[in-house]
């Protein structure tokens, strides 16, 4: 068989130190899974508004992007930037964080019983080029009771999650019926896709 | 709002000890996140074979089923048993658990670029009540280059694995395109069902 021993999947990152550019603990568990030494680093006080006219997965894509522009080559000093956005969208509308316990109590009463999709827009810039993509992935939660989200709510406090849920918490495993696309997605990074993107990234042309 | 302070998840359960007749892990790591006591209790020596003309989701119901059985009320005490099977099913055949290295390089190598689906049967016993379900997952994987398979099996040795492969591990983060189902069932225990026929449970038929 002809493989070779001292294959190691992205070894071309060897070289190059990388940035990845996101808060969410998350994010950064999912890139770990992919065995590369990466370092967090978030600019502060990034906008996070989008043009009004944007829908579903163009929104997380230009997020993404502009995340990306922030950073300046001089911050960068030659590290692979990785930035990312995730949201939520409910029958044609983006379904935000909550702000508070009830806010949330609401979202998931939104969800409750219908299916949600959930894009996150990822945007990788090495030195002159930047190449961006989206995923999408269709969630379906089944009827939930007030009583499972209140008891969700109160014991996750799901505030900084887009939704108002972690899909690798209670509700995850008690509520969402079926999913059509990347599970990794709905936590917040295609980390398939990423890698695909990594792995055929080409140095030559930097 | 009328919102149950007391409101326990599958609070019907609290005063019946629970066993899951499962070695699976991964089994043990999805039910705990119900929030139940239960214990693990193997019976050694089950018989794992299966009628040959049985297809698909048949095979783990039936497989659920006849583990159950091996359970006598004697043994059980007034336990809820819960019993699970899980197969790969690829273009009309099992794919079994790699009894080594080359079938597990083989068997990645014909799941590569193709879609299967993941199967798992589960069967709940409680005194003279038995109830079964199963559950489906398409599973996508992307072309999967040797050296990749390779990396994979050495590195995760995957031999106790239906399919030989664990979703939760490198390869399901790298190949996996998309899943239309319960991405837990993949894992072994499609857990939002489970707790569907928990919570429905009729204990005063008991």
């Amino acid at each position: 068989m002809e493989v070779s021993d001292a294959f190691q999947p992205l070894s071309s990152f060897q070289s190059v130190p990388i940035i990845l550019a996101s808060g969410s603990p998350r994010r950064q568990q999912l890139f770990r899974e992919l065995g590369l030494d990466f370092q967090v680093f978030v600019k502060p006080n990034i906008d996070e508004s989008f043009p009004s006219q944007l829908k579903g997965a163009e929104i997380p894509r230009y997020l993404a992007a502009e995340k990306a522009k922030h950073y300046t080559d001089e911050l960068l000093q030659g590290n692979f930037l990785i930035t990312a956005d995730t949201i939520v969208w409910h029958q044609g509308s983006v379904v935000e964080k909550p702000a508070n316990r009830e806010e949330a109590i609401a979202m998931l009463s939104r969800l409750s019983g219908t299916v949600h999709e959930v894009f996150t827009g990822v945007c990788c810039r090495y030195k002159q080029q930047t190449k961006s993509f989206e995923a999408q992935t269709e969630v379906s939660f089944k009827a939930l009771s007030l009583n499972e989200i209140v008891y969700y709510v109160d014991r996750y406090q799901p505030f900084d999650k887009a939704g108002g849920y972690g899909i690798q918490e209670w509700i995850g495993y008690v509520a969402v019926e079926w999913i059509k696309g990347s599970y990794f997605n709905v936590m917040g990074l295609p980390i398939h896709a990423l890698y695909e993107l990594m792995s055929n990234w080409d140095f030559s042309n930097s």
